[in-house]
């Protein structure tokens, strides 16, 4: 077989068969595939597309393209994570793992950083002095058996295909595909092997996909594509226009986090940690019903236990004892990177704010040193933005709508301007969302 | 400007600024265009095309990526050369080449290396011992002023872009399309620094165009993009089912060649080079037209200028005197490489031959040598078929047809059947092509 028949056959709109993807991803694992060969293979596979049967055999094989995670027996069935498309403002995991955890499940939960506008889930934590993201798979098990949870980063021998790929698509212009997402995001956490997902795909301008349509498409991949592979698994579609809570930026959200965890969080944080914790505590069946796992779900925050399991885990993480206890229980901010700059933002008109532009929000916040641009970029955990108002709400000119954390004492007039803009006020009052939740895809 | 924001473009159907491609082009010969991501632009550039304008400023681009080469001023005018799309038999250049300089063109003929199932010009002429086909500018200036033509490999130095995206299609699956051979061709052309140029586009199945309108397509897209690189251009369109003339291989072709060169070669190889020929004369005003073109090197393969300019050319490139002298006056079968065996091919019903399967004679050559599957196969010069009889001819049964030349002793069986195969005997007389000139393209 020949790599260059395979790209051939794809280039002119056939189906591939299962020897043909397991012979791309093993001369890719091996190193034979020489880097234009994957950039052609790619780009025909993002003009041709595959069927479910590629996307389930391109799926498996990356899975085993390098060690899974393996825990004891009695763990099998409850064992399960969570996966975002990302979103501004996304918290969510950070809250969610403590409290499936203190409903006695475990969570290897394998995250990412993030590039482009927004900082991910590591990034968040990281903000914490002292938390450490690379663990060893013994160091899983300890902080899995200890605290029910973990969030980690992906080691260099979990799915090494999804790595050398998505660098690859990373410069070839071939991010954009829910084949490709799918494949990346599933061979993952098949990886982990766990026994049940759940998905969070975003919706909206500051998401992967602009529409509900686009959101279903990749919702129904993804689920169709992790069943495949064993996992009990079920997809919420949320909107991502607005951001989500009431902070950007990576410090700030861990306070937020915390906040969550204390269940004095906001609403729409509360409703999607309650539906994607109570869809797998139904999976697993440690509730009957879907209602019975979101008041499980909000007790543990209520009675503590969740934000104990966090706590525990930021310990089995190498943050010291003191400051895992008082960012919990004391003084959040006080642990916490803080900005050396805060600057309000005010409204110029009277009105109800009709938007709050997350995408733009998360750009400012990103450009002030958020998130990266590139993978050598250092993060400035403080910068970020902290919001007074929702969408909905009534305000008048001259309102402080928000805070901006910097640490550069100049911000550039562009970036100023355009967090300013990021509100919109009318006089008419608007239609307000009551729920984030679009849609529930089995 | 990032590439990967060009790949993006292109992957998206939008037109590349002048810009783009060069900055494309730049980066590539830098060595700074990731593998991947050439491989990713020349597949979106194979789905989504590219306009005449974009092809243009690609070629020139290309032309312009390395050295070209420079003339006396004199000879400008009358600086000419050919170039074939690649067929059965086709020792054309062999021949087309001397006749030329014979009329007082000068032809720098940069020529390549048959690389699937035909040898290609350089392959033929290396049959005879001692022939160099790597000269340095400085040796082309002297060989053009002595002989007038030279026949050569591509320096390094010369549109180093596309020895470079040739390697790079080869292996992608981006090797058949219309725009990048244009650009590969045209390039080499035009940095030869020529006035003039004829293009052989052969159609049939022993070609890269299957069809008419393929080849039209093909044909038409080189002729505007040598225009735009200031060469005056007109392709000929020519029949490729069976093999021109009467032998196939490296070492047959070249006695053949010779036979061509004395005005006793077959009639099809003399029909085109003579209208080849007649084109170059026209466009540079050595002849009024094209019938008195026709007839100006047609006389020179009767007068014997056109073989004084070839044995002068073969000493030019090192071959010994003696040597070119035996070739070209006495027994040339004596200085090539003989295959150690000869098999005939025979008849096995009467009839009339309705066909020759040039894609399968040369398919069965190759196998046994006479092409390289791979850039680093070595060639059998001697391996070869002569035919001894045209489509169209009666055959009785027993009678044998051709004769294959082998160095193996043993022709493996699926070989010798596939050659059996290669022809097909009717009772009916079938109408035969009187002319494999199908169309001028201007």
């Amino acid at each position: 077989m020949r790599i260059v028949d395979v790209i051939i056959k794809k280039r002119d709109g056939k189906e591939l068969t299962d020897e043909e993807i397991k012979f791309v991803i093993k001369e890719l694992v091996d190193g034979r595939l020489e880097s234009s060969q994957l950039g052609a293979m790619l780009m025909a596979w993002y003009f041709n597309g595959m069927n479910a049967r590629e996307l389930s055999v391109l799926t498996n094989t990356m899975t085993h393209s390098g060690d899974t995670l393996s825990w004891p027996d009695e763990w099998k069935p409850v064992l399960v994570d969570k996966h975002s498309t990302g979103g501004v403002g996304d918290k969510i995991s950070l809250v969610l793992a403590p409290a499936l955890a203190a409903c006695g499940l475990k969570v290897p939960m394998v995250s990412g950083r993030g590039l482009g506008f927004t900082g991910g889930t590591l990034d968040k934590l990281e903000a914490i002095p002292g938390f450490k993201v690379d663990l060893t798979l013994e160091e899983m098990q300890q902080c899995l058996a200890d605290s029910g949870c973990c969030i980690c980063g992906q080691t260099a021998t979990l799915v090494p295909a999804d790595r050398i790929m998505y660098a690859t698509r990373d410069i070839t212009g071939t991010v954009e595909n829910a084949n490709f997402v799918t494949a990346s995001i599933i061979s993952k956490k098949a990886a982990e092997n766990v026994s049940a997902l759940v998905l969070d795909v975003k919706v909206g301008r500051a998401s992967f996909s602009q529409t509900l349509a686009d959101a279903q498409h990749l919702a129904k991949n993804l689920v169709g594509a992790a069943r495949d592979q064993g996992m009990l698994t079920k997809a919420v579609l949320t909107s991502m226009d607005h951001p989500l809570g009431m902070t950007v930026g990576n410090s700030l959200e861990v306070i937020e986090a915390i906040s969550g965890l204390k269940g004095k969080g906001p609403e729409d944080l509360n409703e999607l940690v309650a539906i994607q914790g109570a869809l797998l505590l139904h999976a697993t069946g440690k509730a009957d019903n879907i209602d019975q796992g979101r008041n499980l779900i909000l007790e543990t925050l209520k009675n503590g236990t969740a934000l104990n399991r966090f706590e525990k885990m930021l310990i089995n993480q190498h943050v010291q004892q003191g400051v895992a206890h008082e960012l919990c229980y004391g003084n959040a901010e006080s642990v916490l990177p803080r900005g050396k700059f805060s600057s309000p933002l005010v409204t110029s008109t009277s009105g109800y704010v009709t938007d709050l532009d997350a995408l733009a929000i998360a750009q400012v916040c990103g450009a002030l040193g958020a998130a990266r641009a590139r993978a050598s970029d250092i993060i400035l955990p403080a910068v970020g933005v902290q919001l007074n108002i929702k969408v909905g709400q009534a305000v008048v000119d001259g309102q402080v709508w928000g805070e901006l954390k910097h640490e550069c004492e100049v911000v550039p007039k562009d970036l100023w301007q355009k967090l300013q803009d990021a509100i919109s006020i009318s006089l008419t009052k608007p239609t307000i969302e009551v729920s984030r939740i679009l849609e529930i895809i089995e």
